[in-house]
């Protein structure tokens, strides 16, 4: 183990030069040094240099694994071990993953290579992998007891088959998986195609991220794990917003974001400005005829969906799990709830706005944002996030999806907040500026038939007095 | 605020009549007066008089919002403000909503349309609106602190746009969202194709509602805000079974539902009698090759699913999400089982019943519905409902479909309940009537193989004592 | 009912020989004599000798109710009763079912079949049976209240329909529905087409399950009814792992496997090895352009999903929900945490491993499965199951697809375990027999880009204590 006490740093200079590599050679036989990540930023994509040549993806706060050419065969080195993530500034889990982060890296390959992924135990206790949608044999599959021995703490082992086909897997251990997987264990594997694929277009943008969840209580840095529902950290690639970076396109760009789910519940991921098609599952691509217009689409445990759609409209669009509560962050399930409480403070406020309404402490959670609680050490606010127009009041699975006009191919920088053109902004209503009153009324109303059914009042009237609740 | 206070009464007039309409021309600028709808029934359809035909949804409960034409711009006015809304009969809630209602009008345009809607907020706190799965321009996407700064208290903001793609939309707050959803703030907008579109078929009855969820104490008002899961009202447009109106057909009517889900978990919305197709989602309208015939679709959160089918089959079918607790209403999740707990009062009759059956207290819930059992004040009863037969032992996201062969056109009142032709209807055995028992043996077990696997025994015997559950 | 003193052996006789059949003529007029499984074995399928050959479905631990015919009429016979169920060795569960199992039998028959189904009620409360997606006329649907009364306690009623559509369909009470169904009430109904269907393919095997669940406590034997979310027991046809059968097939047969689910929540059942295709749900045939390839179905509540795929890769194919604790058996959810907390015994292990490693107690679960922890009495271990290799470290919705080269049609006996061939298995790392470390550097970081991204550092170090978690 001594040799990784040797800093061996392979690459991160800045500012689009290419990066410098040294790599020492070990002495421990065949096995290939295992690269450590120690960044949870978003990496930009490894350029393919072997010939054949793909548009690589880009890992939402993670990164592609190297690997090294052995006689034709593509060797990686994933180490299975403890890691310490950041989720967002503020707040570090003590996780277990691979190469030093949670997700492991993404394995990134294409059709028709021959694989050799090596697995270095350094957990407290057992583990395997399992490479999930993988055709392979089953001695590879990596269900330990049943297709093979699972891999004692220490030890290494070795997987080898073929990518088989094209797409998009995951992989993770199938050794107590519960565990293991709610400590943040798993990552992802795409395959791309050897030749053109009639289902498969080129992206321009082509990210990937795995949903995942983790229950750990404020102040604390491990995951309880044998939570199955209550979570409090509902994130992607293990981290929650504003800790995961942006989706930035060029308008015009046919995007694609494949996002695998390892949590324990589904999650409908909703992007807004446009909509998408479904074109590919771990199972495969969709068929043409099959692919439904969407603008959520609900992602199942143990699947991947592949969502793709042309970028054609500029601007910031939020981009999320629509769950609400997977848009917080871990306070947001424990607090007493406000509302329903008398706040002799707010009464006033109320009372000037609404002068038949009683004092209820009907107040919400929005001013919590701009509240200094004290929150215990490691413990991120339930919403927050900076927005050029105040607080954006989120937390949990929740990015952005950047589109500009002049966004350069290649270039994944963030190209900063969106710009409004004049008169294409919600604006506050002052009398000034909008064609006057129309003579003629409403033509609702006067159109409105009542056809049999009970007797309907539309009307304009005092909200009757509301009252306290009574719990 | 003052003009609040006098009444304007727009519609209601029963029996197929014309509503009279009196509009107040209010003195403030260019803002329309807000109409305020005092009923949760469910009104019938507003008919276009614009010049651009088109058949009008029906909102379970809920009703389609008028405007006003201002120089070629159909022009809304949405209040957010906290209303009082009627669950069901005997139970009202204190939620946060639109124009004296929760869920908020239905807003229906047609495909090209101009529109502007003016937002006032009357709220405690700041709000925004999302106009979910439309295209429109990135400012007036409704994402507070993204998109524009949120709408404070006691202001108005307007968001214009045209109405681009025809289809199924949603709007609720992106601005403290967990909160203002929780408090039941949302609606439906409906555009309609301004010409014949192929994958769009003309409807003869078109429904929406809207799944959503409360977590109310019983004998409370307010709904608890940070409830992730355990939600004890489970409703379609803020009203629970028997509160929710029955959708009518005529026999051969082709029947559209469109339902979006802002709730926390997925809805397998199940209808009886018929199967039905997904004909649009809130990204568009599906392509025919892709749609599956479905007996039950899972709308997941932040969807929108469109069933459609022909109404072939005449009878009162029962319609509902097939989650049990969710056709169940606010006592449910509370009380102590009963199964499994020795009841002194119904051993004899199990003993009965069964002779070698030792007393478990094994009796279920049905009984319940009859039990007059004390309710704190604004509780609904669990499992209710008056039906033809008895009790339906429902609560919840339940209604029924009925389909007539004598329906008219247009017209949605209740028929009442459906009469069974003769011998259509399960009857009780009494050993007379049917045809004797055939001399043959029965077909099945003769023909039976064990085919090597483990021996399998049916058997006629006396089942052994169950014994008490010990927990 | 004395008659059912009489014990009549109907089938069982192992090794292939056809069953001898010995059926008492009962007084009773014409309600035919029930029959009643007492073994949660899977039953061998009952070879249709009525002249309409079709291929019979296998129901997983479960069986086919044989029927009589009566003057071209299909007569089944249910009871619906308190029974014993075996959820796997070790473990039994006091449920109410059908004919003395849970799940009830299913019920298989051909399209256009006259059907009649006596239900008798021995239960201690009433009862009805909605026969889910058929095609049937509305007094026979089977909804207490609203389409028929109830059935009281110690009646049997008569349902009679013809089963007009192929396809897969389930039954169930529609009475108490929620304490019903949570006490395992509910069975599969199979009607195969009449003739040649296009979108109906000839299947090889042809499997079918229910999903269900329940909640008991350790140590206790009757679900608590009222449980909403937080089952513990997550069942196929009330059996969990290892007491569930494996499925069995022949290289290259078409499989097929109908999954329903009567749940709460959605189970997304993922196959290994194979990419399926979902060829029919509860409403009928899909269309083929509108297939999707998987190697994970989402089945929601209410809904039943055909899978469907050619066998071809022999092997030991893990199959099972997705969800991490539903392969997990009841004592998963109440055990505190072992992560996080110091666990003296273990640290010098981990300091053996990791030297700059500090005593965390991170362990996982893994050496439960082989820890002699006294379990209460009728308690299934969390993780559990003898494979080859060692504990397969499962338990709950879990079991085996066994795939070989010689299982004879028709042939459904459990092969045993598969024989990998050399070279075909995941091995341990010990430095020999692998091809030297190449001289080349790899290939990947020396292609890394950073593009204007934060700076990313790929190093190899020793990773930094990660200390105490602090709650």
């Amino acid at each position: 183990m001594n040799s990784r006490r040797d800093f061996i740093k392979l690459a991160g200079i800045a500012g689009g030069a290419v990066a410098a590599t040294s790599v020492s050679k070990v002495a421990m036989a065949a096995l290939p040094e295992p690269i450590i990540q120690t960044s949870p930023d978003t990496m930009a994509p490894l350029f393919p240099k072997t010939g054949r040549p793909y548009n690589p993806v880009v890992t939402l706060n993670g990164w592609t694994l190297p690997w090294r050419m052995n006689q034709g065969v593509k060797e990686f080195h994933l180490v299975a071990e403890p890691v310490v993530r950041e989720m967002a500034p503020g707040m570090k889990a003590h996780l277990w993953g691979y190469n030093g982060q949670s997700p492991g890296p993404t394995i990134e390959v294409v059709e028709g290579d021959q694989v050799r992924i090596f697995v270095t135990n350094k957990l407290p206790e057992q583990t395997s992998v399992h490479w999930h949608g993988q055709r392979l044999p089953n001695g590879m599959d990596g269900v330990a007891g049943l297709n093979q021995p699972a891999i004692p703490s220490g030890k290494t082992f070795v997987y080898e088959f073929e990518a088989k086909r094209p797409g998009t897997f995951m992989y993770h251990p199938h050794a107590d998986e519960m565990t293991q997987m709610a400590m943040g264990m798993m990552g992802f594997w795409v395959t791309h195609p050897k030749n053109k694929h009639p289902l498969i277009e080129e992206a321009d943008r082509d990210y990937c991220f795995l949903l995942n969840a983790y229950d750990i209580d404020p102040g604390a840095y491990t995951p309880k794990i044998m939570t199955m529902l209550n979570f409090n950290l509902w994130t992607w690639n293990s981290r929650v917003f504003p800790g995961i970076s942006p989706l930035v396109a060029r308008k015009g760009d046919r995007v694609r974001i494949r996002v695998g789910n390892l949590t324990m519940t589904n999650h409908p991921i909703h992007i807004h400005g446009h909509e998408f098609e479904v074109t590919g599952t771990d199972g495969g691509p969709t068929p043409k005829g099959g692919r439904w217009p969407e603008v959520t689409v609900d992602v199942a445990v143990g699947q991947m969906r592949q969502m793709e759609f042309i970028a054609d409209a500029v601007g910031d669009w939020a981009f999320h799990c629509h769950k609400s509560h997977h848009t917080m962050n871990a306070m947001g399930h424990d607090l007493p709830t406000l509302i329903g409480v008398d706040h002799t403070g707010i009464s006033k406020k109320v009372h000037s706005l609404i002068p038949d309404y009683m004092a209820m402490g009907e107040r919400g959670m929005a001013d919590m944002t701009e509240m200094d609680m004290p929150l215990p050490d490691n413990t991120l606010p339930m919403m927050t996030g900076d927005g050029p127009f105040g607080s954006v009041e989120m937390g949990g699975m929740f990015s952005v999806l950047k589109v500009r006009d002049n966004q350069k191919p290649g270039d994944y920088t963030d190209p900063g907040w969106y710009q409004h053109p004049k008169g294409t902004q919600a604006y506050e209503y002052t009398g000034e500026g909008l064609p006057p009153a129309p003579s003629s009324a409403r033509s609702g109303p006067a159109a409105m038939k009542a056809q049999n059914m009970p007797a309907t009042n539309i009307e304009v009237q005092v909200k009757k007095p509301v009252g306290h609740s009574n719990h």
